[in-house]
């Protein structure tokens, strides 16, 4: 129903002031007034990547993931996936649907990270067009915190470097376009907006890269369309979710004002008063130490994950369970959103009551 | 600014019932919530559509045809496009990006349609796949009613019938999916819903031929992978622009409340009124009379596009100008969205005023 606590990786609860926002009558996208409004998001979007181009798409974080892939990388390109889970996986579907010449560095098992040595193993064995991965894989809580290490590698051994930022952007110090060349993110994750809108920011190399690609990918999936509308003409090449966009630039400007720093540190305040509370409470964490996310914990449950999340829905909380084979072991918790005060004491309760 | 009157063939004016129902708190698209509210979107859809399977995207329109022509059409398949302008050159430039082999029949002149004997001439001389056009052609204010008619004929040789009714659905009598095969259109025109969700309904034809196809398109454009879900889960691949669905779900309303026959007649009034006003003041149709769209009326100007579109802007009042080579000789004047009762009161006021 509406008005339960999501303590889902996505989407997240909105500030208020970024919800009234959006029921403003719609205005032309054309218009001088929503020439300022992409302005506005795009400048404070560049404030949260600390840099690079950004692009701004209407759809989910797949498109982003989708738009970037299909944008940078050509049919027969040699690509290099380093893969923690679920979504490193469809990262290289994605870029193996596009036509490119996937190799994929798995971890081991879930929870652990793939060694930066492995990958610069890798690269010095092969020459890649570019290399591949997810910063905060969402199937499992885990951040792969080597991304920048192995994207001054890559970059020096030519390659460009890909990242599914989605359930890390805001909530962890992802390292901004120019250090690695591509960052796809949506505004339902850590930023607290609204779910339909998504982004891509690049470097000067990935705008490179994009204006050469011979084989366009589909117009809707084609960042360097996007970039030029937004350069040239201060527009989106197709109508945009216009009030989505003025939901987006109040849940930025609330970012902005708290400081970056500080909203990031929420994100792990949250997360380690999550991995500190719930061992007590029979709860085993996925991820290792280190490798653990700002943005959502993953657990082994007591209880099926279902019985769990169901017991939790009766009391007005949403949780997600896991995917793929972990379904019915594991628990995710995300701590994206502007949750209540009291948020995770009703959580912690709730589970007390659940597992007594 | 936010309030000008807005006479664009999309985005257009909402109905305060349907801006308001946006600003409720995020709900969880995995949630019994968002499952009743996609049911009742797609429910509504298909009294709009008068039958068929609507799919639910979020994106634009360009994202609607683009998943359908990708997600119907493999490569290397003839198609036939049948094109009046801007919208069918994009309709063949996606199939042909696509990979599919494209022959194009296109309109003799701006605002004349292709006679339907020379499309029944072509399907009788080559196979097709399938058959693609646009029903209304936005950038003309042409609808093209004699799409039934060629449907039966393509659909009695074996091809598929793909029509881009953006513009036209709900404000026209749009065949249903049986008659054709796939309908795209989006919210933000004759729906007069928010933009950022689009929607293509598919015939069981439709269906049967997107189970088959091998080259499987990106996975934000594949519409069986919606179909999977929408059918099986009651919910989408991806997470959805979950405020706007419940803006879409209160403007569909509104319009089954009304009739579509009363809502389709309103544009049709609508454009008639345009139609016999604005040569009185100097403007001459673009589009010969059968043909005349509902939803978009498009006139050559006695003026400038650009400084008439410019003065009336100065008087809150937005129009769009003609596309491509039409751009300076051509105004559009759209009938789309819940426009104030006085609302062409004010316009022809205002031209008069302009060219006085």
């Amino acid at each position: 129903m509406r008005g339960e606590l999501l303590f889902t990786p996505g989407p997240v609860m909105m500030h208020k002031r970024a919800l009234e926002a959006m029921i403003g009558q719609v205005v032309s996208h054309r218009s001088e007034e929503f020439r300022q409004l992409l302005d506005d998001v795009r400048e404070l979007l560049a404030k949260v990547y600390q840099g690079g181009e950004p692009l701004v798409l209407t759809g989910s974080g797949t498109l982003a993931v989708e738009s970037m892939t299909w944008s940078i990388v050509e049919p027969g390109e040699q690509v290099l996936v380093v893969s923690h889970g679920e979504f490193g996986e469809r990262l290289a579907n994605a870029l193996a649907q596009r036509g490119a010449r996937v190799d994929i560095l798995e971890a081991e098992r879930p929870g652990v990270h793939v060694p930066a040595e492995k990958v610069v193993e890798k690269l010095e064995e092969k020459e890649y067009s570019a290399v591949a991965t997810v910063y905060t894989e969402t199937s499992l809580g885990l951040s792969y915190r080597d991304v920048e290490y192995i994207a001054k590698k890559a970059k020096s051994c030519g390659a460009l470097v890909l990242v599914d930022a989605v359930s890390a952007l805001a909530g962890e110090p992802v390292p901004p376009p120019g250090v690695v060349d591509a960052v796809a993110s949506a505004a339902q994750k850590a930023i607290a907006g609204p779910p339909g809108v998504s982004f891509v920011a690049v470097s000067e190399d990935a705008l490179e890269k994009m204006k050469r690609v011979t084989k366009k990918p589909p117009s809707y999936l084609d960042l360097w369309k996007v970039y030029k509308f937004h350069s040239e003409r201060r527009e989106t090449p197709y109508t945009p979710a216009v009030n989505l966009l003025y939901g987006l630039r109040e849940a930025l400007r609330l970012i902005v004002e708290k400081g970056l720093d500080v909203w990031i540190n929420m994100h792990q305040e949250r997360a380690e008063l999550l991995y500190s509370k719930l061992p007590g409470l029979g709860f085993k964490p996925v991820v290792e130490p280190e490798y653990r996310a700002n943005t959502v914990a993953a657990f082994y449950t007591p209880i099926p994950s279902g019985r769990l999340a169901a017991e939790l829905a009766k009391r007005g909380i949403r949780v997600a369970r896991g995917m793929g084979s972990l379904k019915d072991q594991v628990v995710r918790i995300a701590t994206m959103g502007w949750l209540p005060e009291d948020a995770y004491e009703r959580l912690f309760k709730a589970l007390s009551e659940i597992l007594a």
